[in-house]
């Protein structure tokens, strides 16, 4: 039963009605932060004079026990009171009496805007930390197969032969945005919005901008209505972690295809494998299925997210607390996912020999030709025409692009002479493909170099 | 750690790994439903010879006591065995040695899509029983107000008078629909996949139509692949859980508006509201807003299903365990919020002299006159038009339709006669429109005598 | 400039008003059915004397002359008459008078709700049609390959030998489900909403169930308010096409799988391929990759509709004007790719003698080996541990499990006895995998004798 | 039937596919953006020798030719040539024998993720200018209404008198966050693909950071692989976009609202509203109405990006072309949105006298209360739970909070003195209400001061 701020009413509240209300479950992550924005609000008002030195004093140590409590089990939230904030004020004031006074010039709608805030910051730095340390995992990997070359593919199919640190490092920049969209969502969350109180400030002596730097955050509110109703940075925060499972859940399928035996590019290796309660021989990549099957969720959690804000009222509505679960889950599942995926990448065993045997299909050397042909002053499109020609006459031959002579190349296009056969090589494909930016052997390396010791972004 | 299944593995799984894979903490309410299959399971492979008539007694004593344990809460989930199946057949080989049989012939790939589709049987059940209490609350309430009026809007702006029973009758016939569907989908999924095994069936004699009458579910399946990956019914469930949030929320916003002080046509009892932190006159609906808002958690719950299911390979992939989740959260919010809208449409006060006072608007009217000069023998279409500038009249003058006389109406079409006047009262609206399922009095009063023990599907 | 209906304003409309607000763009396709309503609502107003018998055939005559019109490309929707509804009625009134008498007793919301569920239902049938024509190819390529074998997966791992036709018949099940989702969703909608007018019904004598009769509807709506604000059918048919996008993505994922080189299982004729502008020999699935990404448009249209209903308020909201594009586009796109469907496993070459090889990994069979030791008595338990530590074993060595002599089974389990070995033969343990539903040989057969000039569900 | 780039295949396209694939009618507004990376990639080709001067000059005037074509509506996409970069290229090349030569050391992958990078650059500027906008109608109106009050809601309950210019300005400073999410968006997506050519680059000596230059972005790509798949700009795009939508409909569902009769804060002007077709006296907010709904088309097109992008396998895949629609949708949607809403805020019409009047509910007050005991020493705690009691007493009583005399007020605490009731005035409530960010009166002239001239991010 919901004991508190009952005086109005002339009837306790339904049971029913105080366990559908109550967020003590998902409040309770927030115990820390809720701790530590009433000291920072606790000496403003010791500040400002709304209450004395010894009140302060008596409310943060108070707090500071609470927390120890918490951190030792022993303060768990109570349906009864309704939320971390009263729980936290309800333990307070059996401390000290003081804390009667600490929710002075303020409202649960600021204070929670508040601990959503201080929370997401710090989760920020969480998530930012763990991508790091799979873009190093990358880099390590990339740096120790620097001379490995595989078929890269469009279409799955296969298209020219690349490093297999060119495709690592693919995804070391895709990494790179995602900590800088986190990074901005940072930026942009960095916002007191204590003071504002339950929609419109207050007739109380406050100092907003000293409870911001207490807690350093950049600035605090503008807007007493848009601080207690704007719940933007959890839809960015939330939005940061789908687009950074979008890229865990195409790394997880491409290790999901190459660990299967028709590509056999990689193996994961046995602690990092499932097997099968009815067929013994089995060896599944659960761990790395699971990391794709989970940016599901977090994609859910952006549907639930701006579904659930849109076309409310002005202000604060109670509507806004449904969006803790789905922030606090799209974090949650994104640390555990790239936790997952650095362990994968770690640890995976990379076939060699199976990717320089599948690197030799020649087929991939097509364009090479066409290039070629373009340094002999043909036009590209009748290059491509030409090389098209040749390759249609290998495939209704079955027969390997390598295995052509320069007389039949000639056939197609006079321009064709000898040193052309030197290019139907892979490692001379992707030496050569040297473009700024291109899996070429000299620009890989000189990548590899520049990230040592740094972050790409 | 995951001790089970890995004779075939050289290394002991990795700790992060087992935390990441282990399904128990959603698992937990498949035992009964796990237990339940077993237990047919067993009679199956007893019938069919594959274990003794001893073996499967003490099996199914063996299950009948690890669920009284788990009734109890002496029995939980263990993640070092992963899932609710392993966790089970751990424990009952602990009771038994014959455990060690029980899971001849079948693989945890049909066994879950069993528990999962009993457990969806049992809350299709589940959710139509609440959705017909609400629909009783809300036929009890149309009846209790079988006489009172409100205006009936389209697009929030006043348009026709109507019978406030005639209002909670839409909602009734809502409701009516979403029976249907979770009683469709309950149709669909009443179908046993034991027997599939892992993908393929077995090449021992087992017998999955008997399975499937054991269980009281229709018929077996008929293609073995199909039947472990099919997870069509979570997804049919979870939509029929997310049109019945669209309907609640409907009914949350109207709750919500109707009982803001501009309205005031409906007041929540104290006991089903929530106060202010800091504004101690506050008395705010937050178990309504909430309502409205968990819609949001459903809609995601969808979004979540269909991508994690999309472009999955063929046959079992560990994706399919991130079903669950989104599953299961549909059919909680769904009964938790039936149950907090039939609190409120059971205990909700009707301000019965607002409703009446503002339904006097005659402006509401104007439909009445179209269908008088309708009636008359003008076209439609000159009815509208000249009815419109009589209220473009009135709007220019801010004067109510029932102040204008005989005359003034007469300037604008001369087959008004005295008995137009007649019509420009609400209750007589009310009452002449009577066309099969409107507003009608007498069509309103046929309907109320049609519910009585009967639901409306 | 919309120019209709404004005698109550005293402005006109602001020309970015009308353009904003017409939805003539959507309407178009509408067109047949609003006017198939109009002609059913003509007779019934003039069979309850509101038009006279002569003003129903002018009516009548002059729709089916815009109808031909439309036909012809010769009428086309004006933004300036809003949408499909003031349209028609604009320029059936230029064909006859009697035109501005057919808006009688009805209102564009209930005339918009009875065209949406006659588009629907002519969708329904159109993609039931086309599921049916996937289904028969699919049938038709098993029976053609009724004996080629192949790996089945899970995780995508090699799990068991099956039969192609056993993977191709699972999808075949899949969708049955379809067309019975799309069966149901039918049922639902087939109620005519005609007669609810506005909200409320009207004052005028009209008979909803002759026009519900008139348009082989099962019947007429009871709640007038609920008839002109339920859009329940709408997320239906855009949920079946989702589901069915679900299957179809997952067919296409496989098929870009099976035709990647590392697989090679299929191959896409030219005439379904396209190449690169830069890469002269690559052959692309492009037409199955868009069925697998389109998956994604039908999605988005299930959370649009969700989000655009969630908390509207009771009755009609121009809100509701934004459910016609998602569904529309879930219809337009389930039938494009259903058509691309067909004509991929149509046209596709299966790679006969590549599957034959692949199918010879022996590791597959470890499951058959464990079902033996249950034939000898074995608990399942102790016969899976100990084919796995025989799979141990050959992993440790890389050794095909069909190379092991009885002796080295023996070391293992000692029920092992000579017939074992027989079992290491992939086309043996297909052809005993004969439990229902599973892949044996004989289920398969049986199963597709069962097709024969018959639909699955 | 796609004509082009088929030297290799020995069949010509399937008709079906053929259409099935073409992106012509989404690449239409592609063309501008296609050209200008076409004469930019010319220029570098022709500064590297690739292509003489000439070709340049032929090539560059043959793009503007074919520009200029396109503006007057000559120059129409055929699906034949399957997409907006094969036709214009088809087209120079019927211009000029050089447009042969364009395609050099490029594909269509690098080059689409150019004409989509600098489409969506446009689009950024286009939409914060109409943010702007916007922002400057909502600090005009709040200018004009500098001195009105009205009550501010939680939870759609009054709560505390407010500015109507603080409510104005809180919706003015959620603008201020949308136009800087989308300038983030801008700086992310700022950078050059094209050099990436299909996946890897070229053996052509070419200078990507050349080519970016030219275009005006802050720099080339440093990873070809990753260049050509990354589509995050299309989904930071999009979320901008749903965020800002999600704001609109926020405020489209307040002018709902306090445009309904109960309300009647604000009337639409006639030329924004529309009638019914069958009730002559509606007005009707329609286009407020959809601007509510549209944010669901927007949220949509998020989720449908999310879902196609999901596990998406290394590199270009021909499903990145299903996220040009999504995007495009939410770009548009978002225009016509900003625009619909200025015309609303900017011709609105502010029912003052009704404003004035309903902020007479002096039970708005009970704050003020508090906060004076809180200055007379008592803790805040008890003051509120002084004035509850007392609200409970005015609740029980049906009695407004400014009739309490001072006895009665003592009654519940001797803190009270006469200068109390001196606080029982909205005016002075909200006067008073002067915190940094508040309602307060200097606060809000002072935010209005700082307003002219100059935008608030």
């Amino acid at each position: 039963m919901a004991k508190n701020l009952r005086e109005r009413f002339s009837k306790a509240i339904d049971p029913y009605n105080a366990e559908f209300v109550a967020s003590v479950r998902e409040d309770d992550r927030l115990v820390p932060f809720d701790i530590q924005g009433s000291i920072a609000h606790a000496k403003m008002l010791a500040q400002q004079g709304l209450i004395s030195h010894d009140e302060r004093d008596a409310i943060t140590h108070g707090l500071q026990k609470i927390l120890a409590e918490w951190q030792a089990g022993k303060f768990t939230l109570d349906p009864a009171y309704e939320d971390v904030h009263m729980n936290v004020e309800h333990r307070l004031t059996q401390i000290t009496p003081a804390g009667a006074k600490l929710h002075t010039a303020r409202s649960r709608n600021d204070q929670v805007a508040l601990d959503l805030r201080l929370w997401a910051a710090q989760e920020c730095d969480a998530i930012i930390g763990a991508i790091r340390t799979l873009q190093d995992i990358l880099g390590a990997r990339a740096q120790q197969h620097e001379k490995v070359i595989m078929p890269g593919v469009t279409h799955l199919q296969h298209a020219q032969p690349i490093h297999v640190a060119h495709a690592l490092l693919a995804w070391y920049d895709a990494l790179a945005r995602d900590a800088s969209r986190f990074a901005s969502c940072w930026e942009r969350l960095n916002v007191s919005p204590l003071g504002a109180c339950a929609l419109a400030g207050t007739s109380l002596p406050i100092d907003p901008p000293f409870v911001a730097r207490e807690l350093s955050l950049a600035g605090a509110f503008s807007n007493s209505l848009d601080a207690v109703g704007d719940r933007d940075f959890c839809v960015e925060l939330t939005v940061a972690c789908a687009l950074l499972m979008v890229h865990l859940s195409q790394m997880a399928e491409m290790l999901v295809l190459w660990s299967a035996p028709e590509f056999g590019y990689v193996e994961l290796p046995d602690e990092l494998c499932t097997s099968s309660s009815i067929m013994p021989q089995k060896k599944n990549p659960d761990m790395i299925e699971l990391v794709r099957a989970k940016a599901g969720r977090v994609f859910g959690a952006v549907s639930e997210l701006l579904a659930t804000l849109k076309a409310l009222p002005l202000g604060y509505n109670r509507d806004l607390q449904m969006t803790k679960g789905p922030m606090f889950a799209a974090a949650d599942t994104s640390l555990g996912c790239l936790r997952a995926m650095s362990l994968a990448f770690e640890k995976l065993e990379v076939n060699v020999a199976r990717l320089e045997q599948v690197s030799h299909n020649s087929q991939m050397l097509a364009t090479d030709l066409a290039e070629y042909l373009v340094r002999k002053g043909v036009a590209f499109r009748s290059a491509h025409a030409a090389v098209g020609q040749i390759m249609r006459h290998c495939a209704e031959r079955r027969q390997e692009l390598a295995r052509l002579s320069l007389k039949e190349l000639r056939r197609f296009n006079p321009a064709f002479e000898k040193d052309a056969l030197d290019l139907l090589d892979p490692r001379v494909s992707v030496a050569r493909r040297n473009s700024p930016g291109g899996t070429g052997t000299d620009q890989v390396r000189k990548r590899l170099a520049g990230l040592r010791g740094a972050h790409g972004e």
